[in-house]
């Protein structure tokens, strides 16, 4: 029991939470110590939605809008996070959902989709093949999923399949609170954010995006740009840090 | 299994060396998300100890050595990561070592001991009580190790009893990589640096330090001005970090 006048109670109910999913092997143990790394990073760009972030958001909606086939790539810890905000994105934008693990096991594949199913998504189903350029299950996806598509989302992603993504020739859209990672330099595009307030701004610029601007946005998109700005925001943040 | 050619395949083992001491009940899984924020930090100080976490450490074990009674507060975390590192710093210092957890159960304590016992740390045995003016189990100390101690040396500690710990009057040393956290800011000093770095850099400081030295350590100690030369680090780090 974290007693509520902890002045830091929110940050470790959220902890909680993801230790109980942990519990139930939604998440693995290591997902909880890459929950830690983002709570880190969105202490220092002040656990808010920045300006820049947002015009990532708007960029994402606009790219999902326009792909051939776009597919949403839900890990543990996104299932854990953001069940409910990843069920209002696919109404919203139309894109397909695939349960995707670094840690796969079958069992986790089925408790993942039956807790996205519960939140109101349609997840896809088949059989996995290893079509992306990866060693062991890592290299797994669904041939008429994330192996069709040309736009992927992929919420708090590995360096290393993001750029496999990549080589595959997909537009990889990510969102991860470090602006330093290999995935956030990686990714076509990346949105410093936080998980659950990210997604829903998303699914809000789907809704409003007319098509010319969805080409402005497309055709402006500079994500290096988008992580100076995000590193900036921390560095600011740290100059005031003492006061 | 990690691939070895995954470039952060030493930060993604010591994840797993966490993630397998939660299996076994050493680590708490709050502390798995507490190690990540820790990594996100040590990634901005470039993974090194910096030149005022040295000289922090050198206060400490000028602190240490200084005490009429120092007691090392060892937690799950710790314990996991630096069995042997604490077993070197309490025969360099003289030190007492008590277990002391945030969740504490008498089957984690008995956990904890018994692997600080199998690398060499002779560890504080009793009847704990309510000293720590915190509410529920976290109040609980030894009346015999950190009730009766003047500088406490507690790595990975909670703000709260950081604090508390503060208001008993005593001096309290911590090893924190974020500068910027309650208990960084609380402490009397604070070590920024990660803990299998910051531990032996105090026990070798322990066997070189003269007396005379260790004086004008403790009396030129400002927690401020090293707080603010780790955030100038990571400053500086961010100011290159996508060249």
């Amino acid at each position: 029991m974290i007693p509520k006048d902890h002045p830091r109670y929110r940050s470790l109910v959220a902890r909680e939470r993801l230790a109980r999913c942990a519990r139930e092997g939604v998440v693995a143990l290591e997902g909880l110590a890459a929950h830690g790394r983002g709570e880190a990073f969105d202490y220092l760009i002040g656990e808010r939605t920045s300006e820049s972030a947002l015009l990532a958001a708007r960029t994402a909606a606009a790219m999902l809008l326009s792909a051939r086939h776009a597919v949403i790539s839900v890990n543990g810890n996104t299932a854990a996070l953001a069940a409910r905000e990843v069920a209002a994105l696919q109404q919203a934008s139309g894109a397909d959902v695939e349960v995707n693990l670094f840690h796969r096991t079958d069992e986790r594949i089925a408790l993942i989709t039956r807790l996205l199913e519960e939140h109101g998504v349609r997840v896809l189903s088949g059989t996995a093949e290893r079509l992306v350029p990866l060693a062991h299950d890592r290299g797994l996806c669904l041939p008429e999923g994330i192996g069709d598509a040309d736009v992927v989302l992929v919420p708090l992603e590995d360096g290393d399949r993001c750029e496999a993504l990549r080589k595959m020739g997909k537009a990889v859209i990510t969102v991860d609170l470090n602006p330093l990672s290999r995935t956030a330099r990686t990714a076509t595009l990346t949105i410093v954010d936080e998980l659950t307030r990210a997604l829903p701004a998303i699914t809000a610029a789907c809704a409003t995006l007319e098509p010319g601007e969805r080409d402005r946005l497309i055709a402006s998109l500079d994500n290096t740009y988008l992580l100076r700005a995000a590193i900036d925001e921390m560095r600011e943040r740290l100059v005031h840090a003492l006061e």
